[in-house]
């Protein structure tokens, strides 16, 4: 039986006092985060997490962690990634699991721990929250891979610890978890020696591993602390996370789940017909009256309450409805007091909570973008797409905007407004903002929505400057998204995902971006293929001592 | 039966005399190029070409008419892609055909139709050799594809001609033939009206065909030709072709096919224990005396006829031998008879013909990129990789040199001897030279083997340079090379496909590479998934009156 057919609904929310497989140990500048994982705790029954092999269960407290660590200890600014088990650091995604999960699960899978190892990077980038990885032992497969999510590897020199991506040779897939593009694009090896390190299963160890790019030092065992301390401190000396500030505690989300959908405190989702239905409520009150009172409020924090719980949100639509055709984004609020919010972060955004909310909303934004489901927003009366709330409607394949008031109904004409941060605070894995992206034939209508930031746009303003698809009146409305939605549900649901995959993502690529297309389209094609997942291939057959039984033709 | 596993061997050799699709006609400086499918001219039987639908015969036809153009006719600058149907421009690829075809032939079918309308722009770019499509009636799915390779369309407003991509509604599967990427990334396309686009079976027609930017202009019935002329005439306008030049014919290959293997005049290839080894002929005398003397030769001059015959091997294995693992290519001949002639097309570069040979080049040697057979060069003794003929080395996945002489062989060390066309002249689809991707990480690297240029580099010199994977000596290698052979084709034939098609491409992405990534892998996996392949799929069931059956959850 497919592994993921008798799973319960997945949950994304954890903390580390739950943590089964990481401990979480902080001395400031530094964080130690010690993969150790629990071999029966496996998110499903049916395999032995053996040799700290992974599931999305173990993935899932790795985000966590990442998140607490920039919300939580601002004064953290370098992360020891080590294993601890002796002489192996980490033996990559468990296989028994991939062989026995459903293909649903395997694309799930690979996309959410692409997602954590991007928001290690991310933290690099965005936070000065470095990360180091000490690999003490073997390091295969997604092991290494995680690796390469690191600013610094550090492989410990006793000949016989090694670095590999047995993938191929072993198991006939790909090193899906940014191997391959990270091995190219990040580490730059050259092209021929990738071709030798990603079909020699043994790996390599010593100089060879450091000449050939890659890991960045090895070290003798005697003196591996010494240099991972000096390490660590080279990195903390580099970063500009405030030493003094006191972080906030990312609280556990309210969530009500009914039978039809689920309650959180800014977010309703509810699920009816093949959609989901997400409504987004603006805020109650205006923002705070200075970067301390944010810091007060903390989780309670509208912008950082209601990006929390849309993650929350995507990523069980995305884990457990697998039958959702469309996500519908709607809203209800005050537009001017969405704005005044975002106008408040613009006014502090070189306060350490502030960025790492903008931060935290780039993330969420990049998930919206990547889940392969049909997106569309409904700006109807009363609805508060300003700003931040603005960019789901950009991140959506298409728009429909109502014209006017509703008959009978006194809320106000729906409006679009625009701000600072639609122009370059949320880029996409593409590195444009979504305005950019949208804009790519013609630059000054770009400008033109420049120059409308701040305006209060109705429905035929925002259709005139190409901000939404379609702006219908109150007599259209109804039959019109019935019918779209209807018809979205009929088509098939595979050649949807393949074209929005293709249609969300127009002008450049960089390395997050070909690895959500370049790398992962052809690992999801490898996951369909009987070499890798047929009764005789080798997903399937590995460990149970019989040699796989392959299709030899090249296509 | 899957068509192609009764299909004959499939050539990809042509000449207007044969058409049976199209029709050339040349008025320089305009050819016209019309578009008439027999409808029983198939590849192979089980299925009617209606509707100037096409299978990769028709394709055949069309990219053996473009090169015609480029080498035979100079003097054209502007080609008409029209129709010779009333009513009809082209519905795209024949959906029988797809339907029947094995999931190889699927991919390999749109691997080449992509190269063509590649190819349709490169005359574009590279020597000013426009296309103007005129749709005259309905032009669906790959019928819009095609005219998306032009450099303009031209709709006739009739009120019922549209251009539309139906793929996804009708079929379950993506407009592959580059169709999403260039509605995005040349068409620029608003994503959200691509969305529609694709999702809207009749398509779209008239003044929203222009506003959105589907096409350049409508043209009433009436004024059709007069327009076509005008707009003729202004391309050829821009064009830098040689108005006074004659072309040279592309006379017919010699080609000799045996049991193991087929023989060209400067190419051999031997086919033997799922490997084809590809062995290139250097030049038997020294470049002509002047570019006129070039033109005399024509289609014997040595840089030609070795490309147009790599070309047409390398197209021979990936449609007819799909059970070989590995192409290794060999070269021997004088390595300095080789730079000779790669020094005379540098000294002629503004030469029309000189230019277009080049360019010949460049597309045979992304052609080789993008051929899913694992790639090795064997540098051995005797052998002149050298200028273009290195390019070969650096397109490999890995390349193998032997250090000094063979024991009881007289042949000349092996050398490698890089030259100015290896810095620019063939750039990949990433658009860098095949050095440059392979230098990403130091572009140092570049420089140094840019200050060897003209040296004569023997294996060690050539390793040490990082031009070749392993320089070995006589000893090892021929277990060396027996075992990696072996092992190489002991693995996954996917696997192995999704791994070079990520190594090989390291860098920035372009349109082109786009779309032989991101559009063409969730393509390859939407061919394999039931939504469009399965017994109760779109594709199988298009034109049965069975509605398709789909499995709705979103992956």
């Amino acid at each position: 039986m497919a592994v993921t057919e008798i799973a319960p609904s997945i949950g994304f929310e954890t903390d580390p006092g739950r943590y089964r497989h990481w401990h979480l140990s902080i001395d400031p500048p530094i964080a130690t985060l010690t993969l150790d994982v629990a071999e029966d705790g496996g998110l499903v029954s049916g395999y032995v997490l053996k040799l700290n092999s992974y599931d999305l269960g173990v993935d899932i407290e790795l985000a966590d962690a990442i998140e607490r660590l920039r919300f939580e200890h601002p004064q953290v600014k370098v992360i020891l990634l080590r294993s601890g088990k002796p002489r192996v650091f980490c033996a990559g995604a468990n296989i028994r699991m991939l062989a026995g999960a459903s293909h649903a699960h395997k694309v799930n899978f690979c996309k959410f721990t692409n997602e954590t190892r991007n928001g290690i990077e991310d933290a690099s980038e965005a936070s000065g929250l470095f990360t180091i990885c000490v690999i003490n032992g073997t390091a295969a497969g997604g092991g290494y891979e995680l690796a390469l999510a690191a600013d610094h590897i550090m492989l410990i020199d006793d000949g016989s610890s090694t670095v590999s991506l047995p993938e191929l040779p072993l198991l006939a897939v790909l090193p899906g978890t940014g191997g391959l593009t990270r091995v190219t694009d990040k580490r730059k090896v050259r092209r021929d020696r990738a071709d030798v390190f990603c079909t020699t299963e043994e790996g390599i160890k010593g100089k060879r591993a450091v000449d050939w790019r890659l890991v960045d030092e090895v070290v003798p065992a005697s003196k591996l602390e010494e240099a991972v301390a000096k390490r660590a401190r080279e990195f903390a000396a580099k970063s500009q996370r405030p030493a003094a500030a006191k972080g906030i505690a990312l609280k556990p989300l309210t969530r009500e789940r009914s039978a039809d959908g689920v309650e959180y405190g800014t977010v309703s989702v509810e699920l009816r017909a093949r959609r989901a239905t997400i409504t987004l409520r603006g805020p109650q009150a205006a923002p705070p009256a200075s970067a301390e009172a944010m810091v007060e409020q903390g989780a309670e924090f509208w912008p950082l309450k209601l990006a929390r719980e849309l993650d929350d949100a995507i990523l069980d639509i995305r884990a457990n409805e697998f039958d959702v055709a469309a996500i519908v984004f709607k809203s209800s609020g005050d537009p001017a007091q969405v704005l005044a919010y975002d106008q408040f972060l613009e006014a502090n955004k070189e306060h350490w909570l502030a960025r790492e909310i903008r931060g935290f909303w780039k993330r969420v934004l990049k998930r919206v973008d990547l889940t392969s489901r049909s997106l569309v927003a409904l700006v109807e009366p009363g609805s508060c797409f300003a700003g931040t709330l603005a960019e789901l409607v950009f991140a959506s394949d298409r728009s429909y905007m109502l014209i006017g008031k509703r008959d009978g109904d006194n809320k106000p004409p729906a409006t679009l407004a625009l701000a600072t941060v639609n122009f370059g605070a949320y880029p996409m894995s593409n590195g444009l903002s979504r305005l950019a992206s949208r804009f790519l034939a013609d630059p000054t209508d770009l400008d033109r929505a420049k120059a409308a930031a701040g305006e209060t746009l109705d429905a035929e303003a925002a259709e005139r400057l190409g901000l939404v698809t379609f702006a219908l009146d109150d007599i259209d409305w109804e039959d019109e998204i019935r019918v779209f939605l209807e018809e979205r549900a009929s088509f098939s649901a595979d050649g949807l995902t393949g074209l929005e995959a293709n249609l969300r993502f127009g002008g450049p690529e960089t390395m997050e971006s070909k690895i959500f297309a370049r790398l992962t389209a052809w690992q999801n094609w490898i996951f369909q293929r009987p070499n890798a997942v047929g009764e005789e291939g080798a997903l399937k057959r590995y460990g149970t001592g019989q040699k796989p039984a392959f299709d030899t033709r090249r296509v």
